[in-house]
């Protein structure tokens, strides 16, 4: 872990994805056009909203059905019950609920504010927008892969893939990308029974290294404009290995907070 | 917000730091180093380890002697009753203990482990280091401040500075470099208000970006290697302005987990 120099570029000119798009097509162009060859160590951190606009994770409100429960929260949070439909299906547990807020468990494990649905960027057609959200990726993991694949197989360089998506926190204000989609990286990197300077061992044993990496991508991609979907990293400070969410996620009997 | 590409580099050649020593005067001379000059925008992400060593923040455990509550505390904890003193000495509250755990405020407003205090990488006299314990910086606002004011003074130029430290989270397995001091930099960005691309009013309002920045340079500090304690970070997403640590606090009572 000596390199010195971390370096972070935002891809330029990806356009809007659609449904069906090819991803990982868009983004081999947008390397060319930033004069970016991949190498080993590479990382690229691809924002979760247009991997699930790819997987066509689109849903039109005017086609939901709100369940009693979803109704119930509506009083609670004053949201629309539809969109609290959505939400509970991509919930395991709503955790903490306020006027305006709904926190979750969301199916893939992390805790996050309304399930990770989205309603805003929607589409270029404004007339149905504010009928229709965003959810998150079926298996970002999966997608995470999907697109590590495709540069490993194209290059035979290998590269990590992070998907970014941006959560509030407890304790702390303001929002911070994290991952939610993990392929080819360490997400978490162990440090237990490393001496440190004077030989001592460490009490601090892991790292989030993938969030540590996703926020600053995060901090490049921006949150009201769509131009920087997608953000190339070089320098990691640690070796590429396998790696997923799962690493990210503590254990709800470990959890103090929850 | 449109600079494409942001980049971290780790101080070459930082001396380990002791008790009075010019902290700015390092840190200029391995920007030397490195070659880099720095220019409005320019940030510095310095670790909150030799902010506290250069402040004289280590405290010698022989010669604490612990209170009843400290005691009590201990049981529970299984820690050094003396250590268990000093992080009473740094806390507002205790929010969670379990064997080998104690979760606090930190009398600056945070939530963390041990309330930071550190008993790694102390001295380079192995004899008594296991008694020794490092506090975090008294004000690292004030620290960041001051470290500010000397590179404005002497180049005319524009920086801004964080102090780093490494928290665990609820929720989310590893630490991650967070701000525990901000000077001359925007903690929070703002983006209410602001239309997405397609003019709709953006739900996600705030931003951490000194977080964002912070787990970034975090990363490239390592944990196990005191070598890299500075972290110079040029291409900020962001115009810096007057900013605080004090942004990054979530109220208590806006705080559904604490």
């Amino acid at each position: 872990m000596t390199p010195s120099q971390l370096i972070l570029t935002a891809l330029p000119g990806i356009p809007l994805i659609e449904p069906g798009d090819d991803l990982g097509a868009e983004i081999g162009e947008a390397l060319l056009r930033a004069g970016l060859k991949l190498v080993d160590g590479d990382v690229l951190a691809v924002t979760s909203k247009i991997v699930a606009k790819s997987e066509g994770r689109q849903v039109d409100l005017n086609d939901v059905t709100p369940s009693a429960e979803a109704l119930r929260l509506a009083a609670e949070t004053h949201k629309d019950p539809r969109e609290l439909e959505v939400i509970l299906g991509e919930s395991r547990k709503v955790l903490r609920t306020r006027p305006g807020l709904i926190i979750v468990e969301h199916r893939l494990g992390f805790v996050c504010a309304n399930a990770g649905v989205d309603h805003s960027n929607l589409a270029a057609d404004g007339s149905t927008r504010a009928d229709r959200v965003l959810l998150l990726p079926e298996n970002p993991d999966a997608s995470a892969h999907a697109l590590r694949e495709r540069f490993v197989g194209q290059g035979g360089v290998d590269v990590g893939v992070l998907i970014v998506d941006s959560h509030g926190r407890a304790w702390r204000m303001g929002t911070v990308g994290v991952a939610i989609g993990v392929a080819g990286f360490p997400a978490l990197v162990d440090l237990r029974g490393e001496p440190d300077l004077f030989g001592e061992i460490l009490q601090v044993t892991q790292i989030g290294l993938a969030d540590e990496i996703a926020g600053a991508a995060s901090a490049l991609m921006g949150q009201a404009d769509e131009g920087h979907p997608v953000v190339h990293v070089r320098g990691l400070p640690y070796p590429l290995r396998d790696g997923s969410l799962a690493e990210l996620l503590r254990p709800e009997e470990k959890d103090l907070f929850r």
